[in-house]
């Protein structure tokens, strides 16, 4: 069972469903014709398929270990990230001044999907990099840009991001690492960092670490935080690999999935760092980086849940079993309940693409026109990205899992390492929880600005479709205007009533935007309606349900106390 | 983190929700008193958290392994298992004749729920041994009784169910296997059996194979099925295991979860077997067996459920993390979404442990009088309870490692196991693709007429709690009567278009039964009024989305054809 890098389907959602064409007709991304981003998608997917697949497995068996004090990568690694090195896939979105290929984020984005659906474990080296250099490229002095954005942007060194220590995960503000001036311009750093990703590895020659730590005059709390670059080699005079730096990896993780992947605890004593950004500024440094590394994750969802389709695919089509509906002996793929599977399974992952591209052009409109209606809306549409591509990851492996029946239960079959791996992607980068809070709270302190602005968007669209499809239109429209009104519901409420609704309310809003991104491929290409079907007549029904909940507020919540949650 | 068996919700929906009392008001069963009941609950629950639960980690860490053609259980397993058979824990719904309890299968099936939630891998040896010894009662000789029975119950020897072969799952009826007279009343069995559960063990002193395989006369198809007994030891002229018989564990399979438990490939060559029931007539036989086997892999969702929530639950209350809407430095139980979903996962235990004892007390109502209304519904039931526990189970489990943040994907922390372990209960006695379209075909061919008298039933009790819970009773009284209409249509519809809704239809009526469930348990208790608004109002809503995916039929999904599943 191979992966195929879903070049189609991607192409197809970039040019008639998110709007890829605006992205390109900007004067920063001109230089992304139609030509280079078929040549980048055909390219990139025959790297996924023909060297990073095959490592898939081969990480899951050979965990990633740690050996004196280093993390050995599994086997066949080295030359899968030699091959994303190399082919300059590191870089991709990177500005050109340091040897980036300054394209759009949606392309990026597309091969970060391909990349993860191919080999998840590996995929995160990379994809940690990619946001250490957009951490630098904003905040960095130029002295340090110059210094790591051309190692980091050719792959030959890697970046890791440490945030959490033992005490400190969401509540990122009480963490305890501490940063002392040393008095020449560096900053000694000391404290524990748990669950990094990759924070060692064999396949680079450093690993320039982004470190959070509190200054001696720092408040307590996110204020007094500050980022510091913490390399594992401290840079010789001619910017080389020199001296060790006094931080080291002290155990690795035993987890439920992506085993080619290193998850330190990371211990630093008194190792040097370099301020990045001002004192005290820390979080919003983290911050960039992290919203653009959360709609990352979510293009690793749909890579995963792409995997997993693929695999149940696969196997539905090959395996016989009984008398179908269509012949005797026939493939299980013709029975109704394993159709009705699988053919769930493509709606979601369709939508789910969209979804995270759309908020991908949002961003890339948001950067070359400098518009805050395209920057808002990319604030928006970012944990919706992140926590529905994400839980449609798992529910689409679990489903996998179900296709291959008792075979789906044996590790050897591989659709159960899918379901382990998707498993981390609605907790890292931010709880699923919290992107629902922050999609109620902070993204809609505008009033609601943005979220009634796309609902315009997709009633204006549902209009426009009524003529040719009208029963689906009309079930957009419904859907849509039943969003508005449980958006209207939600902005009335207090801060935490919203939040025990927003869960439900992230859910419905990302089917509703799902039944618009079906439509609109339906409009665009007839043979894409019968998914779209599938999507608006058997599963965006859900969002009445999803809005329910949104409007139920906290006060039932509290009321179910320590003694009625035991048994 | 300990389990600790939830015998106070058990108890309460046995009397309040369930209707445990007319089954002890039978003359079959008047022997399980109140007192009786209370007894048989605490002693089992004392066993399950003090014996068992400990294994739990233990078998997961040290998978049961072949040596030299023996299976070697995880350390400890001995231990717990025999305190399972000397506790009479085995033959508690067993007949008195043959030296068991004869207690209801409601208690027994409750006594399951915990077993599986201490340990799953272990609680698998006595499950199987009891579907055996059903299937003996009802198919086997005297002489098989006679000699079989009494060491079944005792847990001296195990039992287990040989159906599976490589090419034949869910269709059994193409399996290969056979059986030739010996011309001494004997049969010589051979082929290749996989997926057994427990094919062997160094617990017990003989293993017990019932074995699915075809006479010489056994036509194509399920109707040329025989069963037979095959012991791995033949009993000598006193009963006791005697000469090896001819028949072996090939390999065992490296599985997602469940490692405790030992599943194996089995080869029969020409082995002795003794057969069970007439000849052809296997098939039926087996559906005796699995017909309960399927009402405890409910109980087992629920009890995997049930471990699963309590471990979240201790997480969430330990764990402070940032400032909550109750407290500064809270523990995260106080924020709505953690709240939200701990909750939730309450409600759905609790009313999946009702829908399966509410199956099992109209088995046992049918068994006590005889009465087909009662045998009918207990048919209609199991599928439901079967689909909707397991699907329940993955999906709290699920929830459970989230809860957990980050620490949930460390294999140390417990909550994974749960998920891996979870995930064989929608697989296996029947993936719940077969439950749903069981339910929706043989189990609806009497027209409707079960499925009209649960309703029916769901509205008394509806219109009944009214005056005391207005809004909760009039949404599971409309809930109930959506219910209605859809099983109206789906009884219009060709069978394969009711297939395509079968699962979404199971839920929905799940839903109702969850809903009807929670509204008994808040009139019967005040105190439990707070989770029934969750399920009622937060939870209940989703049947409309099901009953609208239930009603579409196949053609939707026929039209999705394999070009569009592809990407």
């Amino acid at each position: 069972m191979t992966y195929r890098a879903p070049v189609r389907d991607i192409r197809f959602i970039l040019d008639h469903v998110v709007g890829y064409a605006q992205v390109t007709g900007t004067a920063r991304f001109q230089g992304a014709t139609p030509d280079l981003t078929e040549a980048i998608l055909t390219e990139a997917g025959r790297l996924c398929s023909d060297v990073l697949a095959p490592l898939n497995r081969v990480g899951d068996l050979h965990p990633a270990r740690l050996e004196n004090g280093v993390v050995v990568s599994p086997p066949g690694f080295a030359e899968g990230y030699r091959a994303i090195a190399e082919g300059g896939w590191v870089g991709m979105a990177a500005r050109p001044e340091h040897g980036g290929m300054g394209l759009p984020i949606a392309l990026a984005l597309s091969v970060d999907e391909m990349m993860s659906g191919a080999c998840l474990a590996l995929h995160l080296k990379p994809l940690l990099t990619k946001g250490q250099i957009e951490a630098l490229e904003h905040h960095g002095s130029d002295a340090l840009k110059a210094l790591y954005l051309p190692k980091l942007t050719s792959g030959e060194w890697s970046g890791t991001m440490n945030l959490t220590e033992p005490h400190a995960g969401t509540d990122v503000g009480s963490l305890r690492s501490k940063a002392v001036p040393n008095g020449d311009g560096t900053y000694a750093i000391s404290g524990q960092k748990i669950f990094i990703t990759w924070g060692d590895s064999d396949l680079v020659s450093n690993v320039c670490h982004l470190v959070l730590a509190r200054l001696p005059d720092g408040v307590p709390g996110t204020k007094g935080i500050s980022l510091f670059m913490v390399p594992k080699f401290l840079p010789d005079a001619a910017g080389n690999p020199g001296r060790r730096n006094s931080l080291r990896v002290v155990s690795l993780e035993h987890k439920l999935g992506i085993h080619g992947s290193p998850t330190c605890v990371m211990q630093f004593e008194d190792a040097t760092g370099w301020l990045v950004g001002e004192p005290h500024r820390g979080m919003a440094a983290m911050f960039t980086m992290m919203n653009n590394a959360r709609l990352s994750v979510a293009a690793q969802g749909v890579g995963v849940a792409e995997a997993a389709l693929q695999h149940a695919l696969a196997y539905a089509a090959g395996r016989r079993q009984g008398v179908t509906p269509l012949s005797r002996d026939g493939a299980i793929i013709e029975h109704a309940d394993v159709r009705r599977m699988l053919a769930a399974m493509r709606a979601e992952v369709f939508a789910a693409r969209a979804i995270a591209l759309s908020c991908a052009v949002a961003i890339d409109m948001g950067q070359a026109t400098g518009a805050a209606d395209w920057q808002a809306r990319a604030a928006f549409l970012t944990p919706i990205a992140k926590a529905w591509c994400t839980d449609t990851a798992c529910a689409v492996a679990h489903q996998g899992v179900q296709v291959h029946g008792g075979m789906g239960f044996i590790e050897e079959t591989g659709a159960a390492q899918f379901l382990r791996d998707a498993r981390i992607l609605p907790i890292y980068e931010g709880t699923n929880g919290i992107q629902a809070m922050d999609l109620v709270g902070r993204k809609m302190a505008d009033g609601g600005e943005v979220a009634f602005r796309l609902i315009d968007e997709v009633q204006r669209g549902a209009e426009a479709a009524r003529s040719r499809l009208p029963d689906l239109a009309g079930d957009v429209w419904a859907a849509a205007e039943a969003l508005r009104e449980g958006t209207e519901a939600l902005l009335a409420m207090d801060l935490n009533d919203r939040f025990a609704g927003a869960m439900a309310y992230l859910r419905a809003f990302a089917r509703v935007l799902g039944g618009q991104a079906h439509l609109k491929a339906a409009l665009a290409d007839g043979g894409r309606e019968a998914l779209a079907r599938v999507m608006i007549r058997r599963l965006l029904p859900e969002h009445g349900a999803l809005l329910a909940e949104a409007r139920e507020g906290a006060a039932g919540l509290y009321a179910v106390g320590a003694d009625d949650l035991a048994a």
